[in-house]
Formats: structure tokens, C-alpha cells, sequence
């Protein structure tokens, strides 16, 4: 069997999904290429646009026969260009956007299935329409998709309670490399028959197969919601004030998020209609919400309670209680509302790392103290999710920072994660960006197995090439 | 480089483990090669107890080098002969129980870091002392090990609120194969950088490596709880319950336990001081817990609040209320004690199954309805997990059964799970007993990627042979 040219590939693909379903136009496909931060810069040969499980496996299998690699994109909302496709026009991008239906919502069973390309917002929709949670939240949601979120385990706001997006799956359906469609789809809380094959592919950000479906846990919707913003002297206290919150309110304490001033100040001046809830500054902030059953009576006067013991211990400065949901949504607005103020003031050098919780403070004061005193220009603010050791720590880039100072400045804050065992992407991923890392990070012997597996389930590199193993 | 003889490996390995932590008489070797149940009856060339991860790596790199197999064992406390050798004796049984060290607990950050030869309740009463909860919780936890947990992913009481072992590893050190130690010993609660190498072990029962130390993750320690013994009419209002407690009271329902009346017949007949706490009989009762923090005022409102709720709707017939910690306790025995009776009872088939949660009711329906028809003696009784759909379906057997009919009594129980999507082992595992399914179960496609996992890991079937995959 000879090779089948390019045009053939396509012309194939349009036989099988479509002639509207395969982009070739560079005006067609430049929001598949592009990264939305415009960060990452891509060429495919095509765009795919499949709408079932089986024209995914068409389209996979007449790639291979092309040897043509395939680079599955969800809602293209990653941080580190894990959906864009590197090198040369010789990739093709296979967008699951079309695979959006929800299948069954099981409100006694507590499981949702559906296909990849559904939204987490709309998963959050569909859980709620039944009186259930879907609990995985993160700034991205209207646009970021399940598949996606399952290819690079997602985190975000509501990992402290619910886990992130690999303790939310039950089942899967992956397609490989091969075309063959692995069935993973049980809906089962306990199964202890041989390996644990969803584990390969959750956070294998598509170099491993392609998430076409998935069954995915529900929990009770939280009728009762009580919110707090506190100002406290900095993270040493907002680690301790985290634990005796836990110890006081148990698991009704769901989220535990904070920032620091200088990201408050960012949102000050860049985002519209929010105002500074406390009367005077604090080095640091952190909004904290109990939710659970119940008109949230009970909650708030257990939350007022706790609030009186940490005010008096000292653990924070200042608190203000939401009286009302406007008031809970603006104060969910500071935390949220970062990383665009971010976005409006300029470029800046991201880095979402992770500590072990107790070491978060230690990183906070050694990056705070070392970084600004060898980079000039670098004087980091940090937010993110106490809970979870995961610090968004970013530096607001001047203009015409060269990139060789840009690079030392990661440098440095990466060697003060590595320093205290920590992560450096915590719930972004590796993508394009951060492959040069991986071994620094993970050791030549985890790498090394890494690329066995790789090599296990997908021999030809037919799958997202130049990600996560470069 | 000539083979060794078994004789040199066992020189060998008593100069690097010492001569005492080689054991080969018959009557040592007893309880390592036989389980507690008396099921499963191997024989070893030898038992190693190896004291540190160490002595681990020079024990596999030997048996490598001979070509013996190794069988990584625990607390023998396994339902399936996973950590008992199978074959001649050929193969030697490797114990963890001398790796007992509680090397940190961390209570501000949630973690607590030891070796695989822990126990269970070891675990816990460390997190105790530092005021926290390890919340693995099962029968056998006195004997069970930390190691032999995760290899076998177990589960037990808590799944409902805690999840399985699966879900509160955060770091491991195994050694391969090849006598490589691969260290994956971190305490992170979000880490995307690269595929997630941790759970290719757990659940793996000890066939692509060996757990010689982990960092599990402790929970706030509730010190508030609320305990009640409700009486139902059937399996279909116990899923019903479960999700009207949990609208009500939210994650504070920690344990939703159910069982049968034939079940609590054995208990009631076989344990000495237990009583029926209900006026009269009924088809099925739910033992059910809310715990959290406060004194447990609060909850136990929230609770009998929710009971005079469920109660009115029907969803139970009648309902008490521990009153006091005597009382809780002699509730909780009435469910623990179901394995215990069953075994003074007589032998019994053991089906530990699940389907999602939803399908429960369907299935004992099923299994009660056309199991004794099919054959006489086999009438099965019920306990186990709501809210994991996990039933302990098992047939208690009349002397002289013929073993023909056994297995046609399992076959068709299992028949039934599959047909709902189920899983033939929840919580036990594969072990050596459920090989033979393991196609059935799982499918070509899912069982040839496990080999090829095997393969991978360990191309001389050096680890535990003869489990899992047979």
C-alpha cells in the first residue's frame, strides 16, 4: 500500500465527515492554531470537525494511514499550548466541538454521561437542572470542555472539597492511536478488575488517545451557601487559618481561595464596578465559602462563630460576611476577576506551581525576598488556592523585557519549587511549554518510563507530537 | 553470567537481609503462604522480610537474577489470594511487615508519610494523636497493611465521603522490577506535570511493583457524630434514602452502610450481646452517619430533623437514634459483625460486587429472585455499600455442596452484574480467584493493553505471576 498523499488524506476526510467539516482556509483556521492568550502560533493542514465517536476513529485511522499526526483540541482555553499544533503545516487539528451532547443526567445515580465537547459550564448546567453539582470550576468554563478537562486534569476553585477533574471521572471512551475505540464507560463508584486503564489518560493532555465520551460524578447541590472575605498579615496565617476553619467547620468549608494585595490592586484598577470590601489594606486576602444543605441558617451562624474564634486568635485582621448573593458574587468577582486584570495590564510571566500546603508560605517569602533583588523588574503577586499548595505566582512584565531575563526570572521561581518538592504546573499541564522542564522536574527515571508508555500506545508519534514528551 | 542456584539465592539473600529475616521451615513459612481464610494454599522457597526499602531492592535484584519469582505480601488479610504464591515452590513470598515505620505526620499539611508495612489502624491512631483523620476504614484494618491497601486499592466504610485507597495516595515509592526504585514520593494535592505514574500501582496487587513507602492524605478529625439504625422496606428506598439524606444534610453524611435481614439474623444469631434494636423485623436496614466538626449538637438536629422528613415520606418504617457512644458502637457492630458471623455460620460463596448505584435495588432483585430457583440451597444474603453500589452478595453453603454448583451459583450472580453494567470484584480485586473473569469482565481489547502494561513493567514475570493476569 502506497502512502496516501496530502490531498488524498483530505479528500478522504471529506468523504467520510464531510466537505463542511474539514478546514483547509488559513482564515478558517486560524482560532484552531492560535492559542486564545496569543501565546502560542501554530499551521495545520486541516481542521477536522467529527460529531461522533466513529468519525473520530475515521479520521484517526486515515491520518495513520497517512502518517499524519493528529492534535485533539477541546475548547482550546489551555495555558501552555497543548492544543496548538507545533511545527511545520503537517498536523492536522481535531476539534471535538461537535461531540456535545449530553446523554443521560442520573440524578439517583449521581453520574452524568456525556460526549467530550460539552462545556463545563453546560455540564454544570445539566447537573443543576436535575438538582445536582457538577462541581468542577475554573475561569474558562464557558468555552473549556469536558474532554479537555479531562486531558489535562483540570483543577480549579472547588479541588480543596470535590478533587479535581481525575477524581470526578468514572468512565471513559478513548479513542487510540490505532483507531480502536477503548470502552471505558461504567458508571461504577467501586471496580478492582485489573488495571485501572482511565488513570492512563486523564492528564496525558492527548498524547496518549482522544476522550470522546466520558460518565462523570455528581454530587447534592449545596442549598445553603455562606461567604467571607478576610484580611489577614500574610500566608503563614492563611495556612493555619485554613486548618482551623477545617477543624471548626469540617467539610461544609468548600472553598479557601486568596490573593495577595498586589493582585487585589490589580483588580482595583482594571476591572469595573468592585470596590475593596475592607476598610483598610492587608498584605493578604482570602475568600472562604461553607456550602451545604439547609437555607444556610445553620452554616452562617456556624460560620460567624468560627470567624469570632480566628479574629480573636489573630489568624486574620478583618472580615466582612456576605449579606447577600450580589454581595457573595462581588466578592467571588476579586478572586475571579485576576487573571483578566492581569491580562489588562499587560504581558506577564506565569507560573502555576505547587508546594506541599505547609510549604506554601516558605515559597511565598523566599520568591517574594530573592526575586525582585536579582531581577529588577520582577517583583511577583501571587493568588490561588490555599487548600491545594497551588500558587499562581506572576510577574507583570515591562515593556521590553529581554527574553533571556524572562527566562531567568522562571528559572528562578521554578528552582524554588523544585527546592520544596514541589510541582512546577500544578493544574496547567506541560503542553509545548514546558517540556525542557519535565526531566528537571520529574527525574530521568519517571521520563523514562513516561516514554515507554508513549511508545506503548502509540508507536507512530501519531498523537499530538511535541507535547508533554518533546 | 551463570544462573544462580536456589541455594546461592538463599545465601545471598541471608548476607543482605540477615540470617533470621530469611525464614524457609515449613512451620514458618506457614502463615505466608496460607491466607486467613483458609482458601488459598501455596508454598515458597522462602519468605524475606526485608527492614527498609533498601534490603527491598537487593532481595528483587537477586530473585531477578536467579529467575525466581517474588510475591509482594502485606497483612494477608486479601479475599482473593493475591499475596499467597501460587505454583510448586518456586517462588518467594517478599513481606512488607518489617517496613513499619511512621516516618511524618504533618497535620498542617494534611499529610502523613510512612512505610508500606503499616497498618491500617496504625495509620489512623498516628493521625488521631496529631488531630486528624486517616479515614480508610475496613474490618481487617488491625492486620491490613498500608502497602497491601494501595496495591489492592481498597475501600471499606468511608468510600462514601473519604473515596478509596486510590484517592488519598498522594505520594509513592516503589520498587520495579528490575530492583529500580521509583520514587514518586510527594505530598502534592495538584500536580499535571506528566502522566501520573502513581496509579499505574495502585490496584495493581503487587504485579508491577512493589509499595515500599506512601503520603496519604488526613482529613479535619470530626468531633462531632450522629448515628441512626433505620428499618426499610426494601433495597429501592434505601438508594432513595441515601439521596434524600444527602439533599438534606450534605457531605456531613459520612457512612451509609445497609444490610438485609438475613444478615442481621446471622449477626443477631452467631455474635454474642447484640439485639435487634427495632420493635420488628423489616426486609432491610441502613446504619447511617453525619459527622463534622462542633460537639455534634448541630448535627444531630440536622439529623433527627431529616429522619421525621424521611420518615413521613415513607422512605423508612422506623428509626433509633444512638444516644449515647455505647450505643453508636453496638449500632456500628451489628454491620461489622455480618463477616464474622457468616464464618461461624459455616462456608459460604462470597460475591463482592458492584453496579451503579442506581441499578442496586434492580440487581438484588434479581439475584433474590432467580438464584434459589435455580439452585436450591442458594438463598443469598445481602450488606455492603449504598452509596457505592458495592453489595456483599453472598450464598452461605450447605455441607457437601458440590463445587460444580458453586460455581454455577457465581456465574450466575456475576451473569446479573454484568448485565447492569457491573463489576464482578468492587473492592477485593482480581487476586488469583477471578483470573478466569478477568476477559469476561474487562474485554480483549482492555485485558491485552493490561498485558502489554505487564510486559512493560515486567518482561521476566518477575512480580507476583500468576495474579491479575493469569
Amino acid at each position: 500500500m502506497t502512502p496516501m498523499t496530502t490531498a488524498g488524506l483530505l479528500h478522504a476526510l471529506r468523504q467520510r465527515l464531510g466537505v463542511d467539516q474539514v478546514l483547509t482556509s488559513d482564515h478558517d483556521l486560524a482560532p484552531y492554531v492560535n492559542d486564545w492568550r496569543g501565546r502560542f502560533h501554530g499551521a495545520a493542514l486541516a481542521v477536522l470537525r467529527p460529531a461522533a465517536t466513529d468519525e473520530v476513529v475515521q479520521a484517526m485511522r486515515l491520518c495513520g494511514q497517512a502518517g499524519v499526526a493528529v492534535v485533539p483540541q477541546g475548547g482550546n482555553t489551555g495555558m501552555c499550548g497543548g492544543a496548538v499544533p507545533v511545527g511545520a503545516r503537517s498536523q492536522v487539528v481535531l476539534s471535538l466541538q461537535r461531540l456535545r451532547q449530553i446523554e443521560q443526567v442520573d440524578p439517583l445515580g449521581n453520574v452524568l454521561t456525556l460526549q467530550a465537547g460539552v462545556t463545563l459550564a453546560q455540564a454544570q448546567e445539566a447537573a443543576a437542572a436535575a438538582d445536582r453539582l457538577f462541581p468542577l470550576s475554573l475561569a474558562a468554563q464557558g468555552s473549556a470542555q469536558v474532554g479537555g478537562a479531562i486531558a489535562t486534569n483540570a483543577g480549579g476553585t472547588a479541588v480543596l472539597r470535590y478533587g479535581g477533574m481525575r477524581d470526578l471521572v468514572l468512565g471513559l471512551e478513548v479513542v487510540l492511536a490505532d483507531g480502536q475505540v477503548l470502552d471505558l464507560m461504567r458508571a461504577l463508584r467501586k471496580d478492582n478488575t485489573g488495571y485501572d486503564l482511565r488513570q492512563w489518560f486523564v492528564g496525558s493532555e492527548g498524547t496518549l488517545g482522544i476522550v470522546t465520551r466520558a460518565v462523570l460524578k455528581l454530587f447534592p447541590r449545596p442549598t445553603g451557601v455562606a461567604t467571607v472575605w478576610l484580611g489577614l498579615d500574610g500566608a503563614t496565617q492563611a495556612v493555619q487559618l485554613l486548618r482551623e476553619l477545617q477543624r471548626q467547620l469540617g467539610d461544609t468549608l468548600t472553598a479557601f481561595e486568596f490573593l495577595d494585595r498586589r493582585s487585589l490592586d490589580l483588580v482595583l484598577r482594571h476591572a469595573t464596578g468592585v470596590v475593596d470590601p475592607l476598610a483598610r489594606p492587608h498584605p493578604w486576602y482570602v475568600l472562604a465559602e461553607v456550602s451545604g444543605g439547609g437555607d444556610g441558617a445553620a452554616l452562617r451562624r456556624a460560620l460567624e462563630q468560627a470567624l469570632l474564634a480566628v479574629l480573636e486568635a489573630g489568624l486574620a485582621q478583618d472580615a466582612v460576611l456576605a449579606e447577600s448573593e450580589r454581595q457573595r458574587l462581588a466578592l467571588w468577582r476579586l478572586r475571579e476577576e485576576v487573571s483578566e486584570s492581569e491580562r489588562r495590564h499587560g504581558a506577564s510571566l506565569k507560573h502555576d506551581v505547587a508546594v506541599p500546603v505547609a510549604a506554601m508560605p516558605e515559597l511565598v517569602a523566599r520568591v517574594s525576598a530573592t526575586l525582585p533583588a536579582q531581577v529588577a523588574w520582577a517583583t511577583p503577586h501571587c493568588f490561588g488556592h490555599v487548600g491545594d499548595g497551588n500558587v499562581h505566582l506572576n510577574v507583570s512584565l515591562p515593556p521590553g523585557a529581554p527574553a533571556a531575563e524572562q527566562d531567568r526570572v522562571s528559572q528562578i521561581v521554578y528552582d524554588h519549587v523544585l527546592a520544596l518538592q514541589g510541582s512546577i504546573s500544578a493544574e496547567h499541564g506541560i503542553g509545548q511549554s514546558k517540556c525542557a522542564q519535565l526531566v528537571q522536574q520529574r527525574g530521568e527515571r519517571a521520563v523514562g518510563l513516561m516514554r515507554q508508555m508513549k511508545q506503548m500506545l502509540d508507536p507512530q508519534g501519531l498523537l499530538n507530537p511535541g507535547k508533554v514528551l518533546s
